[in-house]
């Protein structure tokens, strides 16, 4: 592991005006908060008259087309990198394969995680940013370059996507204040939330269907259970991407402490996820089941029937609902 | 129809601070901003030593309960009105049956509806607003009352509520540098937003599932109809502030540029709700129907067997999607 030595905003920007030929790296199923501080880094770069390419090991998919400009990413003219920065990438495990190259030479990291490996040469961290974007436009602000409707359209994408639109609890008062300075200069935000938050796919409307005719309730509906089958993505044709937060739908119904979506896998064998509310310990009841993660979000791997994977999960949870019931 | 003198929120601070014994009028079926204002404006005019009450026909549910602050608003002592103020109530029809006593009587209305009816002796509007709780916070600030906490969560509340937590078209940079103050002065908007956005009811998730089951599509995926039928309102015991945005489910789907919902009524009548995108004027097409409303939202009501007001709606869409194909 190199010496990692963390920096102030101003540094970073000191050295991004020092810099030329400069190599900037989203991290792999790449968000709207890699994407957006990547494309603001580098439309912020052109404008300061430097060389600058953008690279992300999965590409860049046609759902951020509006963060491209109608500029073709997949063919930029090659580059010999003098300097490496990773954004929003909380570990080199994360750059992907095609960029897994890179994973010595990364000279600038700047990241809003705080499980981030201190991989880079310099790092630019605040665990408490609700997005790497937020970081970003510090920088930017230090780097005397116009916020341009370009590069706040950039920053309003990340700021909205790592919040859920300004919804969740790692939103401040200067997150608001930045995403006032974004449609200040022109961020067309509306258009980005529909495709953002409003807009799913017709496999992804099917198959939260299917998944809806599977939800059962345990503990006087305070435990919710769905269940993805194979047969379901055969039929859907749902990728890993229309998946995600498929798991988040139980958690909202009134009442519900405990979600868990199972997904078959191979043969019998099951990856759950378990999102809870205040109340029940995720990462001690998925630790139980031979898995782990975090209080509200956690998940295991179980093998059998169906009905017995159920079974398990249900016996799991009983302490933490024996606990809630004696608290009452 | 009373004379209705348009007035600046500099003007309606002076009257606010002229005056006490007021009482503040939120609309019907009441929402967050009308609860939002009325009750900011409470907090403040409580906080300036005056008397105040807040009323509305409906009450007070216990969905906004965390605008009450513990308090027992249902039964406020009787007071002696010397000036009433409607917040957010765009026409006096929307009191509401119990508070339609104070319709010829109302001294202030703040607003944000473009429809407002101009029924108030002074009015403060601004249909640029994103919501009435925008309107407010600017007459706060005339009025020197500190932004205490109380006053903060409520403005947040409408805020957040009336913008679809800060995505649609009317959010400005005003709104956000508002919920930043709000954030600042301490509004404790996670849990408010989880509430509002997050959560819904075990009727409402099933009232949706089954909706879902209906979905059918025409025109290559472009028009999406779902159908509530009443047998699915008395097996879920939804009511009809669950239903409400029911009929925005399919228009979410990729590619869907008509969104229909058809909830049956008494008898073989049902009422038709279309959404649009650009592209399809639902108020043309309603219109044909013997309906009307706006260009993205309107409605119409139909007679028939089920299979045949799908016919209609179908055929009443044709032009529209006639048009789409020869455009393209």
């Amino acid at each position: 592991m190199r010496d990692c030595k963390d920096i102030s905003a101003a540094q970073a920007a000191a050295r991004l005006r020092e810099k030329d030929n400069i190599l900037i790296l989203c991290h792999q199923k790449p968000d709207g908060d890699t994407l957006g501080c990547g494309f603001a880094l580098l439309y912020a770069l052109r404008d300061m008259g430097k060389n600058a390419r953008i690279s992300c090991s999965d590409g860049f998919s046609a759902r951020y087309d509006f963060l491209y400009f109608g500029e073709d990413f997949g063919s930029q003219p090659p580059m010999e990198a003098e300097y490496v920065v990773a954004v929003d990438v909380a570990d080199t495990q994360l750059l992907g394969d095609a960029n897994m190259q890179w994973s010595e030479r990364i000279d600038l990291c700047i990241d809003h995680h705080p499980s981030n490996k201190r991989y880079a040469g310099e790092l630019l961290l605040d665990a408490d940013a609700c997005a790497t974007c937020e970081i970003f436009y510090r920088v930017l602000c230090e780097l005397d370059v116009p916020l341009t409707k370009r590069i706040a359209t950039c920053l309003y994408t990340g700021l909205a996507t790592d919040t859920g639109c300004f919804r969740y609890s790692g939103v401040s008062a200067e997150t608001h204040i930045q995403a006032a300075r974004m449609l200040e200069a022109g961020a067309d935000f509306f258009p980005i939330n529909e495709r953002m938050f409003e807009t799913r796919s017709l496999a992804r409307m099917e198959i939260e269907r299917l998944a809806m005719d599977t939800l059962e309730y345990h503990y006087d509906n305070r435990l919710a259970i769905i269940t993805i089958g194979r047969e379901m993505l055969e039929k859907t044709g749902a990728s890993d991407e229309e998946l995600d937060g498929i798991s988040a739908i139980p958690r909202r119904i009134e009442g519900v402490v405990a979600a868990v979506t199972a997904r078959r896998k191979d043969g019998q064998t099951y990856r759950i996820s378990m999102r809870t509310n205040a109340g029940v310990d995720a990462s001690k009841v998925c630790g139980s089941l031979g898995g782990g993660g975090h209080a509200r979000a956690a998940g295991c791997t179980l093998s059998g029937e169906l009905c017995d994977v159920k079974r398990q999960i249900v016996a799991a949870l009983k302490p933490a609902f024996d606990a809630l019931d004696a608290q009452s």
